[in-house]
């Protein structure tokens, strides 16, 4: 397939496929908010409303519809699902809570900032989307509010005692996407101080040149630490952070670090790529030491996707041929394993052998989010680089 | 084998194989405590103390004191991790934390009171071998402060809104477990009160007659929930607990409630087990909805060891011949897929499949004591097999 028959793929799997699924099974129209927990065939199977996903479900369909077609039904599920999370999502605070029932009563406490960095790029995609100014204040609020909590995220649900103070990467790596995210809600200086700081972070803190690796947790100092915590690498978080760094490095029109983005994706795939099976790790100890995570060896959908996205991208931006390869072999890895033609959507979860461990297409964790995302980053970058060949060929 | 030569069999496993293992890798001669983080071989992969397996490991050595043999080496290996955990255990309101650095430093707060039975039990068994009155005085103030906090057993950390209040059904299992464990030290009110207790809750609340399994959570008036949390299963919980149970009911001389936990156990091996590889799997939702739980297909050490010992109670008590075959697959299995005769001690970790999945002998969870426990039990059971066919015989 070339890049313009790669493009008219995506874009088809997308609209014949994908977003039919969450169209058909997910909208709760008794109580409001979306279904997530769907299995094979797209059946409910849990009611419960877990906010990560609410947020990133309505983040998803605005994002359609500002960037891919202004489609009023695509607003539509996304106004559903605000209606739905601002009555029912947030606690006195103003801090988003991590899950509620199917009619919006908080069953788990806002201990997770990932809700609000989720309900931050929903509200601020569908300020832009809708127009409404009430939108765009509920992102901007939460926005700061992160700010605020990002060096104790978990408040008063901290279970650590501060003996062994560690730094994730989660939330920095996230900064810098969402704070792109809502540019159009932010002053330059504050979307140019959240930048620099996210990129510092990733690239100065958390990957560590002379293991070739980016870590998921340093000490308070940014060192690294010998600790179970200290010593776990999630290839595919890595990866996904390296194509969030290359739009930036794009927006800033940096080559240096878009070529730094690319060898430590090449990096990150060596090390994480599954030789006796196929497939991407979820979780190593980069001293191979037993790993604490019982599902270290499963192999899951966003982990694919994001690192199909980043080689493509990096081959997109760069030309790097090891790039193109890997890309390959990450579609057709997806293709074979995780899509399943039948019911439609990707599986999530599979064994280290590439077969199908859990059936569903969306649960506690997998939502309408990484699947719609990167299948319209690769039809675009397929559609770019498509573009860029047929320029050279005139 | 006969059952004679099983006796023989365990106890030459446990005196040669397991028992030298956590003597020969497991003290930390500089800080005190224990390791509990081995590698294959026994080497130390990450020095942080988690409370349960400290505890556990006192309560394995000093049971052992009191009860195979008054080994000093025993009970000097018990009082070398009392030591340290009198010290650096707990928090000022005397509630145990959840993991301490190589020093003693705590990590992890203390919101698992699982740590805290664990101590109890600890520190009963030692006060017995040692004659210690001040380990009578910390099982009994630990047994308090457990009662007390039983209902909130997270506290402050409880994440849970209250909106949907779920029993879970460790903590009233593992009391039955506890209470026979510092029977010595409470009045005989005290124990058949909670063991009053503790046998309702599991066989009138979390077991149900109409599924024929035990549920790991119900609503807090006692009926079947349907959310995720609500249809988990766990058969080796339920079987571990089925083996508690016959112990209270040998206890009471009450036959009825010995072949009521027979049938259960039965139940949930007929139900746990996997026809397609072999082995029990570790959760499963009772109505084939997709689980949460990524690792519900592995097959873990301790699920086996309980369901091997649930097995063989009932066949010695019963004469169940059900029992018996399934104590003699359980057997194989562990054989054939757990046992390491290499490097000594079991595997805990195994894939669906049954291939060693994480190869450590110790980890956050895995410590010095279900397997030397189900060892000695499955010894002591069938010396009382042999026992009684000898008498028949003769």
């Amino acid at each position: 397939m070339d890049f313009k028959a790669r493009h008219n793929f995506y874009s088809q799997y997308l609209k014949n496929d994908i977003l039919p699924f969450w169209m058909k099974h997910s909208l709760d129209e008794e109580d409001g908010g979306y279904y997530t927990c769907l299995d094979r065939e797209g059946k409910v199977f849990d009611s419960d409303k877990f906010v990560w996903l609410q947020n990133r479900q309505i983040w998803t369909f605005s994002m359609f519809y500002n960037q891919l077609e202004q489609n009023p039904q695509f607003l539509q599920i996304a106004e559903h699902g605000a209606a739905f999370m601002e009555k029912h999502g947030r606690n006195e605070a103003g801090d988003w809570y991590f899950s509620l029932d199917k009619k919006g009563q908080p069953l788990t406490q806002a201990y997770n900032i990932f809700s609000d960095c989720f309900a931050c790029m929903a509200f601020a995609q569908l300020s832009k989307a809708s127009g409404n100014q009430a939108y765009a204040e509920l992102a901007v609020n939460t926005f700061k509010r992160i700010l605020e909590r990002k060096d104790n995220p978990k408040g008063i649900y901290n279970k650590a005692t501060g003996n062994r103070p560690l730094k994730g990467f989660s939330l920095p790596m996230i900064l810098c996407n969402l704070v792109l995210e809502i540019e159009h809600l932010l002053s330059p200086e504050e979307v140019e101080a959240t930048l620099k700081y996210g990129v510092n972070e990733v690239m100065n803190v958390f990957y560590k040149a002379e293991l070739g690796l980016i870590v998921e947790n340093v000490k308070a100092d940014g060192s690294i630490d010998d600790s179970s915590d200290g010593r776990v690498i999630n290839p595919g978080h890595g990866l996904e952070s390296m194509w969030f760094l290359m739009d930036i490095a794009e927006k800033w029109n940096d080559s240096a670090l878009i070529e730094q983005c690319v060898q430590i994706s090449l990096q990150l795939m060596d090390y994480g790529w599954d030789q006796e099976h196929g497939g991407i790790f979820y979780f190593l100890d980069r001293k191979n030491s037993p790993p604490f995570q019982l599902e270290w060896d499963q192999k899951l959908w966003w982990v694919h996707l994001e690192a199909c996205i980043a080689m493509l991208k990096g081959y997109q931006l760069t030309g790097n041929k090891q790039c193109l390869a890997w890309y390959e072999k990450l579609h057709d890895y997806i293709w074979e394993h995780f899509v399943d033609s039948e019911f439609g959507e990707m599986y999530g979860y599979l064994n280290r052998q590439g077969e199908v461990l859990i059936n569903l297409k969306g649960g506690k964790w997998k939502g309408c989010f990484h699947v719609p995302r990167a299948i319209f980053q690769l039809a675009n970058l397929s559609n770019k680089i498509a573009q860029a060949e047929e320029l050279k060929i005139n």
